[in-house]
């Protein structure tokens, strides 16, 4: 399949006008007009390293316009045009609110949101583009950022250049917005370090760690947003650094976190492209780090052998990586878990004396 | 009870030292040493309107130095022995990473973390401060801002003043940070806009909503975390601007946002003092508005109907305010609750155009 770069808004408009104009013109000759979109699953999708993330295969889901499917189809169009407003009046919505918009569309309006969720996804399938490109933003925020970067936003009226120093905000920090294809960057560090923890961030924060390791900062506060992830990748990818991710030493880390957000996610396969980190790096707590920090830990629970399992048996991703199975097969051997801020065992400061400058120093004890 | 007011790190360690001295000295005494703490429940509170929070009686804890208590109170003393450190050292420790200190501890550590969290919140009540001033930082953060408010923080090495101009964030924002006493105001807003959402925020902010009205938006995400309240409550105190709060038409909203909010909870009466905004006005979405916006509505769960008739027979609040007991009944009658986004029926800008406006204007819409 052809990749397709970021659009601009032009692109999304024309993108939509194309598709629309196909359909009317297919029923101008009386024929029967059809949507067609990638097909969304992990059956569906290939890891390729060089590429990084896992890309979406060759199979189609064609929607053709019959008594059946009248409805959706006429929901998907009204999606297109919503769509459409929102990207030329330069406005958002987020899903929840393009539910509520649909009650005026009388016998096309969603009866519930996963309708229409789904509906959304199907649209930025097919046009490959991110959903954010099409007006639509998650309803959550999420990832904060401090350290040694200057943002370039603009003043939503003025237009005026606005220049946000993530230098100065103290025990603050900046928070990214929902969509982020607008910001630019400056930067001279030398690597992101992506967290697991608010509350690991807000140590590092306070101890000034990215002006002692000339880095940027960002909290994900869990398994990172969207808004968060295509934030980490757009500044890496602009300025060329590397990214860190620095977690939890249990499944739930390593690939609701990690694997997620380097090279995406099955369900969401035809964003990956835009969404993954693919040079990321893993420096957070390995089972090795476990045995060699004697760190307090917690029993595995059965969801996290669970998880281990599956990913050795279905992810692609830790297909690829012996290093990920060995290490996998060795913490479900150990049968315990460690959260990165068992290192307080050692100290409150240990993480920032010891841990990071020994983990960064050393790429033998990352994971790829 | 005498109220005390928020303590320098001076009166905090002069309160830790007090108190061990009390218990060194009836150790010399050969008599059995004891630590007292206010009991922390619905049953020792009462809700006084003109103080504005649920605030703690008289009823007390004692704790004597027995066998059987021997462990806790040489962990409650370790606690305390940690918050003088912390204060001294101007550091921070999460209770999760104070948990995990405990580790070193022989045999006064903590085996897992709702015990060393009870001990924390114990020494809070004792000192009667809240547990930021002790140097204990809550996991998650939460609350952002954006609008007409500067915030003078300082570079937490070199000490220098920060300003930090909340209408330079464009399409971002400022994320509060875990601990806020430290932080100082300049703002000449008319009021602070507290919203459930980080979706309705981010409309807010990409329709510069805080220019047009003047004011500072909060993004509470939810039920507003500790940080998030004291930021808001020590705003509106120190520079005497109102406080609106923008919420979802249900008792999640009413109570579990809204009412935690304006006048704290039950199961931290001894800190309310420091976290309720008792002059906050509710001006979300009520029954009335649902059925003036003719809003889509969803029925009501069991549990919004268990938490509404449990407001309204045990909830001192509610008790007090006839004007929320009938908006309860009301809506339990209508048997429905409504989302503050689903005034996009009404086009997605609705809520800028016409509903705040309307809603500002009109105090006889607000709920107490």
């Amino acid at each position: 399949m052809a990749k397709k770069k970021k659009q601009s808004s032009k692109g999304v408009l024309d993108g939509i006008k194309g598709i629309a104009n196909g359909i009317y013109r297919k029923i101008l000759k009386k024929k029967s007009p059809e949507l067609v979109s990638p097909l969304r699953s992990l059956a569906n999708v290939t890891y390729n390293p060089k590429d990084g993330y896992f890309e979406i295969l060759g199979k189609k889901k064609k929607r053709d316009l019959t008594v059946s499917t009248v409805k959706t189809f006429a929901q998907t169009l009204r999606v297109m045009a919503l769509s459409k407003e929102l990207v030329e009046k330069d406005d958002i919505a987020t899903k929840r609110e393009a539910y509520y918009v649909s009650k005026n569309w009388a016998e096309a309006r969603f009866k519930e949101q996963p309708e229409s969720d789904s509906v959304i996804d199907d649209v930025e399938a097919m046009m490959m583009v991110n959903r954010e490109q099409l007006g639509f933003i998650p309803e959550e925020k999420g990832g904060e950022i401090a350290g040694k970067l200057i943002v370039i936003d603009h003043d939503l009226d003025t237009k005026k250049k606005l220049r946000i120093d993530c230098t100065k905000f103290g025990s603050g920090a900046y928070s990214i917005p929902s969509a982020v294809e607008h910001l630019k960057f400056e930067t001279k560090a030398k690597f992101i370090l992506a967290v697991e923890t608010a509350g690991m961030f807000q140590r590092l924060v306070k101890h000034n760690y990215w002006k002692k390791a000339n880095c940027i900062l960002v909290s994900m506060g869990g398994v990172p947003t969207r808004a968060c992830r295509r934030f980490i990748r757009r500044l890496s990818d602009s300025k060329k650094i590397p990214v860190y991710v620095f977690t939890d030493g249990d499944p739930y880390g390593y690939f609701n976190i990690y694997r997620t957000l380097k090279v995406g996610s099955g369900n969401a396969a035809h964003i990956n492209e835009y969404f993954c980190v693919p040079h990321a790096q893993f420096i957070g707590i390995t089972p090795d780090d476990i045995i060699d920090y004697k760190l307090p830990t917690h029993p595995l629970k059965d969801v996290d052998i669970k998880r281990a399992k599956d990913a050795l048996k279905n992810d692609p991703f830790v297909q690829h990586y012996k290093e990920w199975q060995k290490a996998i097969k060795k913490q479900v051997g150990m049968k315990v878990r460690a959260e990165q801020q068992a290192l307080a065992k050692h100290g409150l400061n240990f993480v920032i004396s010891d841990y990071l400058p020994k983990k960064l120093k050393n790429k033998k004890t990352w994971l790829p």
